[in-house]
Protein backbone atom coordinates (compact mmCIF):
# COMPACT_ATOMS: atom_id res chain seq x y z
CA UNK A 1 0.00 0.00 0.00
CA UNK A 2 0.98 3.58 -1.21
CA UNK A 3 0.96 5.80 1.10
CA UNK A 4 -0.23 9.63 -0.05
CA UNK A 5 3.60 10.95 1.56
CA UNK A 6 5.44 8.23 -0.74
CA UNK A 7 3.89 9.27 -3.87
CA UNK A 8 5.02 12.56 -3.54
CA UNK A 9 8.13 11.69 -2.13
CA UNK A 10 8.56 9.67 -5.17
CA UNK A 11 7.14 12.16 -7.26
CA UNK A 12 9.73 14.86 -6.27
CA UNK A 13 12.75 12.82 -7.59
CA UNK A 14 12.35 13.91 -10.60
CA UNK A 15 13.01 17.10 -9.94
CA UNK A 16 17.04 17.67 -10.03
CA UNK A 17 16.84 19.94 -6.65
CA UNK A 18 15.57 17.62 -5.01
CA UNK A 19 17.30 14.40 -6.27
CA UNK A 20 20.78 16.51 -5.20
CA UNK A 21 19.51 17.75 -1.84
CA UNK A 22 17.95 14.20 -0.92
CA UNK A 23 20.94 12.55 -2.85
CA UNK A 24 18.47 10.06 -4.05
CA UNK A 25 17.61 9.09 -8.24
CA UNK A 26 14.81 6.67 -9.36
CA UNK A 27 15.41 3.42 -11.63
CA UNK A 28 12.29 1.02 -12.98
CA UNK A 29 12.78 -2.45 -14.22
CA UNK A 30 14.77 -5.50 -13.26
CA UNK A 31 18.13 -5.37 -15.20
CA UNK A 32 18.30 -1.93 -14.46
CA UNK A 33 17.90 -2.13 -10.82
CA UNK A 34 20.12 -5.57 -10.05
CA UNK A 35 23.07 -3.53 -12.54
CA UNK A 36 22.36 -0.09 -10.27
CA UNK A 37 22.27 -2.03 -6.71
CA UNK A 38 25.99 -3.63 -7.66
CA UNK A 39 27.25 -0.20 -6.77
CA UNK A 40 24.64 2.45 -5.94
CA UNK A 41 22.90 1.43 -1.78
CA UNK A 42 19.26 0.89 -2.58
CA UNK A 43 17.21 2.67 -0.39
CA UNK A 44 13.45 1.57 -1.51
CA UNK A 45 12.10 -0.57 -3.69
CA UNK A 46 8.37 -0.81 -4.57
CA UNK A 47 7.47 -3.83 -6.41
CA UNK A 48 4.22 -5.74 -7.72
CA UNK A 49 3.61 -9.85 -6.12
CA UNK A 50 3.85 -11.08 -9.29
CA UNK A 51 7.48 -9.63 -9.74
CA UNK A 52 8.44 -10.29 -5.70
CA UNK A 53 7.48 -13.80 -6.50
CA UNK A 54 10.00 -13.75 -9.60
CA UNK A 55 13.03 -12.11 -7.57
CA UNK A 56 14.87 -12.84 -4.88
CA UNK A 57 15.90 -9.32 -2.75
CA UNK A 58 18.92 -8.49 -0.84
CA UNK A 59 19.99 -5.09 1.22
CA UNK A 60 16.82 -2.98 0.71
CA UNK A 61 16.04 -0.60 3.53
CA UNK A 62 12.34 -0.60 2.53
CA UNK A 63 10.18 -2.84 0.74
CA UNK A 64 6.92 -1.88 -0.61
CA UNK A 65 4.14 -4.04 -2.23
CA UNK A 66 2.13 -2.66 -4.61
CA UNK A 67 -0.57 -2.76 -7.29
CA UNK A 68 -0.11 -2.42 -10.98
CA UNK A 69 -2.23 0.39 -10.31
CA UNK A 70 0.06 1.91 -7.19
CA UNK A 71 3.14 1.21 -9.31
CA UNK A 72 1.52 3.47 -12.72
CA UNK A 73 1.17 5.97 -10.39
CA UNK A 74 4.98 6.96 -9.58
CA UNK A 75 6.25 5.07 -12.86
CA UNK A 76 7.85 7.42 -15.16
CA UNK A 77 7.12 4.51 -17.67
CA UNK A 78 5.01 3.56 -20.55
CA UNK A 79 4.86 0.44 -19.71
CA UNK A 80 6.12 -0.19 -15.76
CA UNK A 81 7.62 -3.53 -15.32
CA UNK A 82 6.85 -4.61 -12.14
CA UNK A 83 10.02 -2.49 -9.74
CA UNK A 84 10.82 0.43 -9.19
CA UNK A 85 13.70 1.45 -7.06
CA UNK A 86 15.14 4.66 -5.05
CA UNK A 87 18.84 4.58 -4.79
CA UNK A 88 21.47 6.77 -2.77
CA UNK A 89 23.63 9.19 -5.04
CA UNK A 90 27.43 8.22 -3.95
CA UNK A 91 29.75 11.11 -3.80
CA UNK A 92 31.14 11.99 -7.52
CA UNK A 93 33.12 15.42 -6.99
CA UNK A 94 35.75 14.89 -9.57
CA UNK A 95 39.07 14.08 -7.45
CA UNK A 96 41.56 15.53 -9.76
CA UNK A 97 42.64 12.20 -10.97
CA UNK A 98 45.45 12.13 -13.89
CA UNK A 99 43.44 11.58 -17.03
CA UNK A 100 46.62 11.15 -19.26
CA UNK A 101 46.74 7.22 -19.87
CA UNK A 102 42.74 7.16 -21.16
CA UNK A 103 40.18 8.06 -23.34
CA UNK A 104 37.34 10.43 -21.43
CA UNK A 105 34.25 12.81 -22.90
CA UNK A 106 33.14 16.13 -21.87
CA UNK A 107 29.69 17.10 -22.42
CA UNK A 108 29.02 20.86 -23.31
CA UNK A 109 25.09 21.58 -22.68
CA UNK A 110 23.97 17.83 -23.98
CA UNK A 111 20.56 19.10 -22.68
CA UNK A 112 17.97 15.99 -23.65
CA UNK A 113 18.10 13.36 -20.76
CA UNK A 114 17.61 10.46 -23.36
CA UNK A 115 20.78 11.79 -25.18
CA UNK A 116 23.04 12.07 -22.07
CA UNK A 117 21.75 8.69 -20.83
CA UNK A 118 22.72 6.87 -24.22
CA UNK A 119 25.67 8.55 -23.98
CA UNK A 120 26.72 7.08 -20.63
CA UNK A 121 25.86 3.97 -21.89
CA UNK A 122 28.01 4.28 -25.33
CA UNK A 123 30.91 5.43 -23.04
CA UNK A 124 30.80 1.95 -21.07
CA UNK A 125 30.44 -0.10 -24.23
CA UNK A 126 33.67 1.67 -25.77
CA UNK A 127 35.16 1.16 -21.95
CA UNK A 128 35.28 4.78 -21.30
CA UNK A 129 35.70 5.56 -17.32
CA UNK A 130 34.92 9.20 -17.09
CA UNK A 131 32.27 11.80 -18.14
CA UNK A 132 32.67 15.48 -17.86
CA UNK A 133 29.34 17.76 -17.80
CA UNK A 134 29.44 21.19 -18.12
CA UNK A 135 26.99 22.77 -15.25
CA UNK A 136 24.10 23.11 -18.46
CA UNK A 137 24.23 19.42 -19.00
CA UNK A 138 21.11 16.94 -18.26
CA UNK A 139 21.48 15.29 -14.89
CA UNK A 140 22.80 12.19 -15.34
CA UNK A 141 20.19 10.93 -12.48
CA UNK A 142 17.21 12.29 -14.07
CA UNK A 143 14.69 9.37 -14.59
CA UNK A 144 14.60 9.60 -18.54
CA UNK A 145 18.74 9.79 -18.35
CA UNK A 146 19.15 6.93 -15.91
CA UNK A 147 16.47 4.51 -17.94
CA UNK A 148 18.45 5.31 -20.77
CA UNK A 149 21.69 4.24 -19.62
CA UNK A 150 20.78 1.40 -19.05
CA UNK A 151 22.37 0.45 -16.22
CA UNK A 152 25.80 2.47 -17.06
CA UNK A 153 25.81 4.52 -14.88
CA UNK A 154 27.00 1.81 -12.09
CA UNK A 155 30.83 1.42 -14.59
CA UNK A 156 30.90 5.48 -15.92
CA UNK A 157 31.48 8.10 -13.48
CA UNK A 158 29.44 11.35 -14.46
CA UNK A 159 31.22 14.45 -12.89
CA UNK A 160 29.65 18.32 -13.07
CA UNK A 161 32.85 20.67 -14.02
CA UNK A 162 33.01 24.43 -14.75
CA UNK A 163 33.72 22.85 -18.32
CA UNK A 164 36.04 25.85 -19.77
CA UNK A 165 38.05 25.66 -16.44
CA UNK A 166 38.20 22.62 -16.71
CA UNK A 167 39.27 22.26 -20.26
CA UNK A 168 41.50 25.31 -19.65
CA UNK A 169 43.42 23.06 -17.25
CA UNK A 170 43.70 19.87 -19.28
CA UNK A 171 44.88 21.49 -22.56
CA UNK A 172 48.24 21.79 -21.93
CA UNK A 173 48.59 17.81 -21.14
CA UNK A 174 46.35 16.31 -23.29
CA UNK A 175 44.43 16.93 -26.66
CA UNK A 176 40.79 18.12 -26.76
CA UNK A 177 39.13 16.73 -29.62
CA UNK A 178 35.56 17.95 -30.83
CA UNK A 179 33.40 16.90 -34.14
CA UNK A 180 33.40 19.88 -36.72
CA UNK A 181 31.67 20.33 -39.84
CA UNK A 182 35.21 22.14 -40.47
CA UNK A 183 37.45 19.60 -38.94
CA UNK A 184 40.07 16.96 -40.75
CA UNK A 185 38.17 13.86 -41.56
CA UNK A 186 38.42 11.62 -38.43
CA UNK A 187 40.11 8.58 -40.96
CA UNK A 188 42.92 10.54 -42.13
CA UNK A 189 43.83 12.30 -38.45
CA UNK A 190 46.29 11.22 -36.13
CA UNK A 191 44.38 9.91 -32.81
CA UNK A 192 46.14 9.61 -29.83
CA UNK A 193 45.35 6.47 -27.33
CA UNK A 194 44.91 9.38 -24.27
CA UNK A 195 42.61 12.76 -24.80
CA UNK A 196 39.00 13.69 -24.15
CA UNK A 197 36.73 13.84 -26.74
CA UNK A 198 34.23 17.13 -26.70
CA UNK A 199 30.98 16.72 -27.67
CA UNK A 200 28.57 20.19 -28.13
CA UNK A 201 24.72 20.81 -27.43
CA UNK A 202 22.38 19.25 -29.69
CA UNK A 203 21.19 22.15 -30.96
CA UNK A 204 24.37 25.36 -31.00
CA UNK A 205 27.17 22.72 -30.54
CA UNK A 206 30.16 24.26 -28.72
CA UNK A 207 30.20 27.26 -26.43
CA UNK A 208 32.65 29.82 -28.04
CA UNK A 209 35.11 28.94 -24.58
CA UNK A 210 35.09 25.75 -24.83
CA UNK A 211 35.81 25.57 -28.59
CA UNK A 212 38.38 28.25 -28.49
CA UNK A 213 40.08 25.36 -26.54
CA UNK A 214 39.81 22.40 -28.98
CA UNK A 215 43.22 21.39 -30.56
CA UNK A 216 41.75 18.71 -33.15
CA UNK A 217 38.80 19.12 -34.93
CA UNK A 218 37.51 16.02 -36.37
CA UNK A 219 35.04 15.51 -39.50
CA UNK A 220 32.45 12.58 -39.49
CA UNK A 221 32.29 12.28 -43.36
CA UNK A 222 28.96 11.57 -44.45
CA UNK A 223 27.95 9.59 -47.68
CA UNK A 224 28.64 10.36 -50.81
CA UNK A 225 31.18 12.55 -49.06
CA UNK A 226 30.08 16.27 -49.20
CA UNK A 227 27.23 15.52 -50.56
CA UNK A 228 23.70 17.70 -48.77
CA UNK A 229 22.36 15.01 -46.81
CA UNK A 230 21.53 15.91 -43.37
CA UNK A 231 23.31 18.50 -41.86
CA UNK A 232 24.14 16.71 -38.90
CA UNK A 233 24.17 13.70 -36.79
CA UNK A 234 22.37 12.78 -33.50
CA UNK A 235 24.77 13.75 -30.71
CA UNK A 236 24.67 10.90 -28.54
CA UNK A 237 25.32 8.79 -32.33
CA UNK A 238 28.50 11.45 -33.62
CA UNK A 239 29.95 10.49 -30.02
CA UNK A 240 29.65 6.54 -30.72
CA UNK A 241 31.35 7.09 -34.15
CA UNK A 242 34.23 9.34 -32.49
CA UNK A 243 34.60 6.68 -29.53
CA UNK A 244 34.45 3.74 -32.22
CA UNK A 245 37.24 4.88 -34.40
CA UNK A 246 39.46 5.98 -31.26
CA UNK A 247 38.83 2.51 -30.60
CA UNK A 248 39.46 0.81 -33.50
CA UNK A 249 42.78 2.39 -34.00
CA UNK A 250 43.67 0.66 -30.69
CA UNK A 251 42.81 -2.83 -32.29
CA UNK B 1 -8.63 30.46 -33.75
CA UNK B 2 -8.34 26.94 -33.85
CA UNK B 3 -11.84 25.23 -33.52
CA UNK B 4 -12.43 22.40 -31.46
CA UNK B 5 -13.06 20.26 -34.95
CA UNK B 6 -9.38 21.17 -35.62
CA UNK B 7 -8.11 20.67 -32.19
CA UNK B 8 -9.67 16.91 -32.84
CA UNK B 9 -8.75 16.71 -36.22
CA UNK B 10 -4.80 17.14 -35.03
CA UNK B 11 -4.87 15.71 -31.89
CA UNK B 12 -6.15 12.51 -34.08
CA UNK B 13 -3.10 12.56 -36.43
CA UNK B 14 -1.07 10.90 -33.20
CA UNK B 15 -2.73 7.97 -34.57
CA UNK B 16 -1.34 5.79 -37.21
CA UNK B 17 -4.78 4.31 -38.30
CA UNK B 18 -5.78 7.96 -38.51
CA UNK B 19 -2.71 9.29 -40.34
CA UNK B 20 -2.88 5.96 -42.60
CA UNK B 21 -6.49 6.55 -43.75
CA UNK B 22 -6.06 10.29 -43.84
CA UNK B 23 -2.85 9.53 -45.82
CA UNK B 24 -1.46 13.03 -43.39
CA UNK B 25 0.66 13.44 -40.84
CA UNK B 26 2.76 16.21 -39.01
CA UNK B 27 5.18 17.97 -38.02
CA UNK B 28 6.66 21.03 -36.32
CA UNK B 29 9.82 23.56 -36.16
CA UNK B 30 10.57 25.77 -39.13
CA UNK B 31 13.72 23.56 -40.51
CA UNK B 32 12.37 20.46 -40.48
CA UNK B 33 8.51 22.45 -41.97
CA UNK B 34 10.89 24.05 -44.52
CA UNK B 35 12.56 20.14 -45.18
CA UNK B 36 9.68 18.42 -45.48
CA UNK B 37 7.89 20.86 -47.84
CA UNK B 38 9.98 20.47 -50.58
CA UNK B 39 9.03 16.87 -50.89
CA UNK B 40 5.61 16.41 -49.26
CA UNK B 41 2.41 18.95 -50.42
CA UNK B 42 1.60 20.80 -47.03
CA UNK B 43 -1.91 20.65 -46.45
CA UNK B 44 -2.09 22.92 -43.66
CA UNK B 45 -0.08 25.31 -41.73
CA UNK B 46 -0.53 26.53 -37.95
CA UNK B 47 1.63 29.40 -36.97
CA UNK B 48 1.68 32.03 -34.38
CA UNK B 49 2.03 35.81 -35.40
CA UNK B 50 5.71 36.19 -34.64
CA UNK B 51 6.53 33.24 -36.19
CA UNK B 52 4.67 34.48 -39.59
CA UNK B 53 6.02 37.88 -39.22
CA UNK B 54 9.76 36.22 -39.57
CA UNK B 55 8.74 33.81 -41.78
CA UNK B 56 7.76 33.82 -46.20
CA UNK B 57 5.39 30.98 -46.89
CA UNK B 58 4.15 29.21 -50.17
CA UNK B 59 1.96 26.76 -51.96
CA UNK B 60 -0.23 26.28 -48.45
CA UNK B 61 -4.46 24.90 -48.75
CA UNK B 62 -4.83 26.39 -45.71
CA UNK B 63 -3.07 28.89 -43.16
CA UNK B 64 -4.44 29.20 -39.74
CA UNK B 65 -2.83 32.24 -37.00
CA UNK B 66 -2.41 30.87 -33.36
CA UNK B 67 -1.86 32.10 -30.40
CA UNK B 68 1.07 30.48 -28.51
CA UNK B 69 -1.14 28.44 -26.04
CA UNK B 70 -3.04 27.43 -28.87
CA UNK B 71 -0.35 26.10 -30.75
CA UNK B 72 0.77 24.38 -27.13
CA UNK B 73 -2.66 22.61 -27.21
CA UNK B 74 -2.14 21.20 -30.08
CA UNK B 75 1.83 20.26 -29.84
CA UNK B 76 3.70 17.32 -29.38
CA UNK B 77 6.17 19.23 -28.51
CA UNK B 78 7.61 20.50 -24.74
CA UNK B 79 8.38 23.70 -26.30
CA UNK B 80 6.39 24.31 -29.66
CA UNK B 81 8.66 26.12 -31.83
CA UNK B 82 6.20 28.53 -33.62
CA UNK B 83 4.69 26.66 -36.22
CA UNK B 84 3.22 22.92 -36.90
CA UNK B 85 2.21 22.01 -40.39
CA UNK B 86 0.36 18.97 -41.78
CA UNK B 87 1.82 17.17 -44.98
CA UNK B 88 0.28 14.09 -47.05
CA UNK B 89 2.06 11.33 -47.12
CA UNK B 90 3.04 10.44 -51.08
CA UNK B 91 2.70 7.09 -51.66
CA UNK B 92 5.29 4.66 -50.48
CA UNK B 93 4.40 1.57 -51.68
CA UNK B 94 7.73 -0.67 -52.46
CA UNK B 95 7.83 -0.73 -55.85
CA UNK B 96 10.18 -3.53 -56.92
CA UNK B 97 13.58 -1.72 -57.17
CA UNK B 98 17.24 -3.33 -58.35
CA UNK B 99 18.89 -3.31 -54.63
CA UNK B 100 21.77 -4.60 -56.44
CA UNK B 101 23.55 -1.88 -56.78
CA UNK B 102 22.93 0.15 -53.34
CA UNK B 103 23.21 -0.52 -49.43
CA UNK B 104 19.75 -0.34 -48.14
CA UNK B 105 18.57 -1.11 -43.89
CA UNK B 106 15.55 -3.38 -43.09
CA UNK B 107 14.12 -2.84 -39.53
CA UNK B 108 12.75 -6.13 -37.73
CA UNK B 109 10.42 -4.37 -35.26
CA UNK B 110 12.33 -1.38 -33.78
CA UNK B 111 9.86 0.21 -31.59
CA UNK B 112 10.62 3.10 -29.80
CA UNK B 113 9.94 6.01 -32.94
CA UNK B 114 12.60 8.15 -31.55
CA UNK B 115 15.30 5.04 -32.73
CA UNK B 116 13.44 4.89 -36.10
CA UNK B 117 13.12 8.30 -36.75
CA UNK B 118 16.81 8.69 -35.78
CA UNK B 119 17.73 5.34 -38.12
CA UNK B 120 16.45 7.65 -41.05
CA UNK B 121 18.23 10.26 -39.91
CA UNK B 122 21.63 7.89 -39.95
CA UNK B 123 20.43 6.79 -43.56
CA UNK B 124 20.25 10.00 -44.65
CA UNK B 125 23.43 11.38 -43.79
CA UNK B 126 25.51 8.24 -44.81
CA UNK B 127 23.64 8.31 -48.30
CA UNK B 128 21.37 5.01 -47.80
CA UNK B 129 18.02 5.66 -50.13
CA UNK B 130 15.89 3.04 -48.49
CA UNK B 131 14.62 1.68 -45.40
CA UNK B 132 12.27 -1.73 -45.14
CA UNK B 133 10.22 -1.27 -42.33
CA UNK B 134 8.73 -4.92 -40.85
CA UNK B 135 4.99 -4.59 -40.18
CA UNK B 136 5.78 -4.74 -36.35
CA UNK B 137 8.11 -1.48 -36.39
CA UNK B 138 6.98 1.94 -35.20
CA UNK B 139 5.26 4.24 -38.04
CA UNK B 140 8.05 6.44 -39.51
CA UNK B 141 5.37 9.31 -39.68
CA UNK B 142 4.70 9.44 -36.06
CA UNK B 143 5.22 12.70 -34.36
CA UNK B 144 8.15 11.76 -32.47
CA UNK B 145 9.61 9.68 -35.34
CA UNK B 146 8.77 12.38 -37.66
CA UNK B 147 10.88 15.24 -35.23
CA UNK B 148 13.76 13.02 -34.76
CA UNK B 149 14.31 12.58 -38.46
CA UNK B 150 15.16 15.79 -38.24
CA UNK B 151 13.53 16.22 -42.08
CA UNK B 152 15.86 13.13 -43.24
CA UNK B 153 12.01 11.66 -44.24
CA UNK B 154 12.39 13.96 -47.43
CA UNK B 155 15.63 12.35 -48.84
CA UNK B 156 14.95 8.31 -47.74
CA UNK B 157 12.64 6.26 -48.59
CA UNK B 158 10.31 4.34 -46.05
CA UNK B 159 8.57 1.29 -46.50
CA UNK B 160 6.41 -1.16 -44.76
CA UNK B 161 6.75 -5.05 -45.98
CA UNK B 162 6.33 -8.40 -44.45
CA UNK B 163 10.01 -8.63 -43.78
CA UNK B 164 10.63 -12.23 -43.63
CA UNK B 165 8.93 -13.21 -47.52
CA UNK B 166 10.59 -9.23 -48.22
CA UNK B 167 14.41 -11.04 -47.21
CA UNK B 168 14.07 -14.05 -48.41
CA UNK B 169 12.87 -12.70 -52.07
CA UNK B 170 16.28 -10.44 -51.97
CA UNK B 171 18.72 -13.10 -50.10
CA UNK B 172 20.07 -14.87 -53.50
CA UNK B 173 20.97 -11.68 -54.61
CA UNK B 174 22.45 -9.53 -51.76
CA UNK B 175 24.13 -10.37 -48.88
CA UNK B 176 21.98 -9.92 -45.53
CA UNK B 177 24.17 -8.99 -42.84
CA UNK B 178 23.41 -8.17 -39.22
CA UNK B 179 24.77 -7.52 -35.55
CA UNK B 180 25.15 -10.22 -33.78
CA UNK B 181 27.53 -11.06 -30.34
CA UNK B 182 28.62 -13.92 -31.98
CA UNK B 183 29.13 -12.33 -35.32
CA UNK B 184 32.73 -11.73 -36.93
CA UNK B 185 34.21 -8.46 -36.05
CA UNK B 186 33.08 -5.54 -38.46
CA UNK B 187 36.72 -4.40 -38.82
CA UNK B 188 38.33 -8.25 -39.74
CA UNK B 189 34.88 -8.85 -42.29
CA UNK B 190 34.74 -8.10 -45.81
CA UNK B 191 32.19 -5.91 -46.62
CA UNK B 192 30.25 -5.33 -50.13
CA UNK B 193 29.52 -2.31 -51.12
CA UNK B 194 25.83 -3.35 -51.65
CA UNK B 195 23.53 -5.81 -49.54
CA UNK B 196 21.29 -5.09 -46.41
CA UNK B 197 21.74 -4.16 -43.20
CA UNK B 198 19.04 -5.85 -40.84
CA UNK B 199 18.49 -4.32 -37.98
CA UNK B 200 16.25 -6.20 -34.67
CA UNK B 201 14.24 -4.64 -31.81
CA UNK B 202 15.43 -3.10 -29.11
CA UNK B 203 14.40 -5.53 -26.66
CA UNK B 204 14.61 -9.15 -29.12
CA UNK B 205 16.81 -8.47 -31.29
CA UNK B 206 15.75 -9.79 -34.56
CA UNK B 207 12.84 -12.70 -35.06
CA UNK B 208 13.88 -16.40 -35.77
CA UNK B 209 12.71 -16.44 -39.04
CA UNK B 210 14.58 -13.19 -40.15
CA UNK B 211 17.37 -14.51 -38.23
CA UNK B 212 17.73 -17.64 -40.30
CA UNK B 213 18.21 -15.42 -43.40
CA UNK B 214 21.54 -13.69 -42.17
CA UNK B 215 24.13 -14.35 -44.35
CA UNK B 216 26.78 -12.35 -42.64
CA UNK B 217 26.55 -11.53 -38.71
CA UNK B 218 28.91 -9.03 -37.67
CA UNK B 219 30.46 -7.72 -34.39
CA UNK B 220 30.60 -4.41 -33.02
CA UNK B 221 33.41 -5.07 -30.44
CA UNK B 222 33.48 -3.33 -27.40
CA UNK B 223 36.39 -2.10 -25.71
CA UNK B 224 38.90 -3.61 -24.13
CA UNK B 225 37.32 -6.40 -26.74
CA UNK B 226 35.21 -8.53 -24.58
CA UNK B 227 35.01 -7.00 -21.34
CA UNK B 228 31.94 -6.97 -19.21
CA UNK B 229 30.24 -3.54 -20.14
CA UNK B 230 27.13 -2.85 -21.20
CA UNK B 231 25.07 -5.63 -23.15
CA UNK B 232 24.41 -3.54 -25.86
CA UNK B 233 24.13 -0.70 -27.91
CA UNK B 234 20.91 1.41 -28.38
CA UNK B 235 19.40 0.18 -32.34
CA UNK B 236 20.04 3.52 -33.68
CA UNK B 237 24.04 3.92 -32.30
CA UNK B 238 24.97 0.01 -33.82
CA UNK B 239 22.64 1.01 -36.98
CA UNK B 240 25.35 4.26 -37.10
CA UNK B 241 28.19 2.13 -36.37
CA UNK B 242 27.41 -0.34 -39.06
CA UNK B 243 26.81 1.66 -41.53
CA UNK B 244 29.82 4.31 -40.97
CA UNK B 245 32.00 0.97 -41.25
CA UNK B 246 30.36 -0.36 -44.65
CA UNK B 247 30.92 3.54 -45.86
CA UNK B 248 34.59 3.88 -44.73
CA UNK B 249 35.58 0.77 -46.50
CA UNK B 250 34.35 2.62 -50.01
CA UNK B 251 37.03 5.66 -49.37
Amino acid sequence: MLSKNKIRFLAGLSNKKIRDRERLFLAEGTKLCSDLASVFPCRMILATPEWLAQHSLQKVEELIEVSESELRKVSNQKTPQGVLAVFEKTAQAYVDADLRQELSLALDGVQDPGNLGTIVRIADWFGIARIFCSEHCADAFSPKAVQASMGALARVQTYTVKLPEFLSDQASNLPLYAASMDGEDIYDSPLQAAGIVVMGSEGRGLSPEVDALISHKLLIPNFPKGSSSSESLNVSVATALICSEFRRRLR
